[in-house]
């Protein structure tokens, strides 16, 4: 069957109300789906995505010759099977992909909001992605699958919306951002607030598109690091050096530089850095125990099957981070969870890279 | 007895034939002595120091309120002891510190040299403390000792000088530099380079000690990431916030994120960024195999005692790599070598705080 992907936006007037205690308002939420919805709705599975990701899970644009970004995973006879499922990718807010974020235009004035956009969180997403699916009439699903922010955002789910969702699968993720991944991201946002072409947030895209934006450049290269491992890298590029590159020479290229320079410059060209800052803010102040007495009062709330997926050398969310969830579930007597730690070098990123060697739990999670 | 602290600096008029194939003709090397040197000179040692550290490894100058870099270990009485033991720690070349770097007068103009210094390795570090060493009539010496890039400096020694150091201690070091480290230099490196005010090494040092060069403050940002652990950023940081700062603020700040600033920040107003920039690239390039068939190879030159000292939480030059070092050396039939892996949670910077841990270690191979 084909994949039937289909890319939407819809409109909403009435307020958001936040964890801040602001607004947004109004606000649109793009999402894209792949396969057929059945009659009782009762084959719909939620892709939460991750930073830089979008509602382009799977499939191809016209013109695109990329895949989304979990096109491995998701369509037909794949883990995520769309000849089965009707599958839903949401774009968060605050993102730069066609949900409402920084960049969109605020009324009554339709300026650019900037810095007037309001902090979003982690739970503020999940609760505009709530209020999506009841537009859709869709109030209770199959599983909840992402990975690093996706699974945060799987995560909010089944803690805030117990009822929603019968299976919770989150990967590469963490319980609260710890002061590590705190500080990768802090390095990126330094790096764009003192850009002296991003200028308090009025930078110019058309500068951006031609140049790139060198804070963010370097910004994201810091976040390279952090999502790949020592061994990912010395395996992608060992000590190679770029040819015609002299090794005495004080500007001469390793790969690996050339790699960090290539997709940080790169990027700018893509991704807003407004919504850099607010959504890596949202991932910084994340913390599932947050207006709970502890964790454990927290994941007193989940009824949802949890499936948690970590990766051994996941450098940015640690697998003892995810052993923690665990754990914690077990404290509390939670017997409707199972926690695979992935054996992987690859680092953060192989939820995006190494499919292989986990599509196989996602499957039988569905299938159980 | 006293610690006899003395800094000296040595003029050399001789060219100095880097690995490059260049030349550094004058230079200076500064260094700093402990102790007192016995009659037959035979009570030598030498410490070598890290990316940003200098000849002041101990002792406190006048109107100093914080020691030398490794003053826990050498002093009267402790692991390294002034009381029995001339102590010798040079400034490399290329630093800011006193010796010959990229911002020293370049004759017969007397202008900076800046872009016009040369590439100098590791090798070159050490060749020119040799020089230093035969002009202060020191031809062997107890042992050299020295974490990090020290570590690299005294693994040269040991390759390159076979009959000057009867030990040689690295410490958090590696065989050759890897991608992963690379990476952290690179980020660095760029943030300095597109930082508009260093206008190619034209950069004002008034303005500097005023406000900090902003690109290298996100480049040290991201090296003090690596220099840590997950382990060693989630007990000195947790997840505090900063006193009066709101979560929701965008510009609110986790005291990791105040950490970074001001240490970034701070860190710009006492080293030079041409120094940064010649320094990474040395610890870059650094190979020991480099010239040789193989690692092997270069490691048979090896007669000194070798005592080989990693960090279990290292994630700059992760304790795998020096346990290369040792596998090498028993490959080869090397029976003149230890290896301890210290238990540490704490990450790179391990070797410099938490001597309590293996200052025992280098106590019992100095005495051994």
């Amino acid at each position: 069957m084909s994949l039937n992907l289909q890319t939407h936006t819809q409109h909403f007037t009435n307020p958001l109300y936040l964890e801040s205690g602001r607004i947004l308002e109004p606000y649109d939420i793009t999402y894209e789906t792949y396969g057929h919805i059945n009659e009782d709705k009762s084959n719909v599975i939620v892709i939460t995505h991750a930073l830089t990701g979008s509602h382009h899970a799977a499939g191809y644009y016209e013109d695109e010759n990329k895949a989304g970004w979990w096109d491995g995973l998701i369509g037909s006879k794949k883990a995520i099977d769309t000849d089965k499922y009707f599958v839903i990718c949401t774009n968060v807010i605050g993102s730069c992909f066609g949900s409402t974020g920084p960049m969109s235009p605020q009324t009554p004035h339709q300026e650019p909001y900037r810095y007037k956009f309001p902090v979003v969180s982690i739970k503020d997403m999940v609760k505009a992605q709530r209020i999506l699916f009841d537009r859709l009439d869709i109030h209770r699903v199959e599983a909840i699958i992402g990975g690093s922010m996706g699974g945060m955002q799987a995560l909010q789910f089944a803690i805030h919306y117990p009822n929603f969702a019968k299976k919770i699968i989150p990967l590469a993720t963490t319980y609260a951002t710890q002061a590590w991944a705190i500080a990768f991201n802090k390095v990126a946002q330094e790096a764009i607030l003192k850009d002296p072409d991003f200028k308090q947030g009025y930078y110019d895209p058309e500068l951006i598109k031609e140049q790139g934006l060198t804070g963010m450049a370097i910004g994201r290269m810091a976040g390279h690091i952090s999502f790949l491992s020592h061994e990912s890298m010395k395996e992608k590029f060992a000590r190679e050096y770029k040819r015609d590159d002299g090794l005495y020479e004080l500007f001469g290229k390793f790969q690996v530089e050339s790699y960090l320079e290539y997709n940080g410059y790169n990027f700018t060209k893509w991704f807003d850095p407004l919504t850099y800052l607010y959504i890596t803010k949202a991932i910084n102040i994340y913390d599932l125990g947050r207006g709970f007495d502890s964790l454990q009062e927290a994941f007193k709330k989940i009824t949802a099957e949890l499936h948690l997926i970590s990766f051994r050398n996941d450098l940015l969310f640690k697998n003892s981070e995810m052993k923690t969830i665990s754990d914690t579930l077990h404290e509390i007597g939670n017997k409707n969870h199972t926690y695979i730690d992935i054996d992987s070098d690859y680092g953060h990123d192989a939820f995006l890279v190494e499919i292989e060697k986990f599509e196989h739990y996602i499957k039988d999670a569905l299938d159980g």
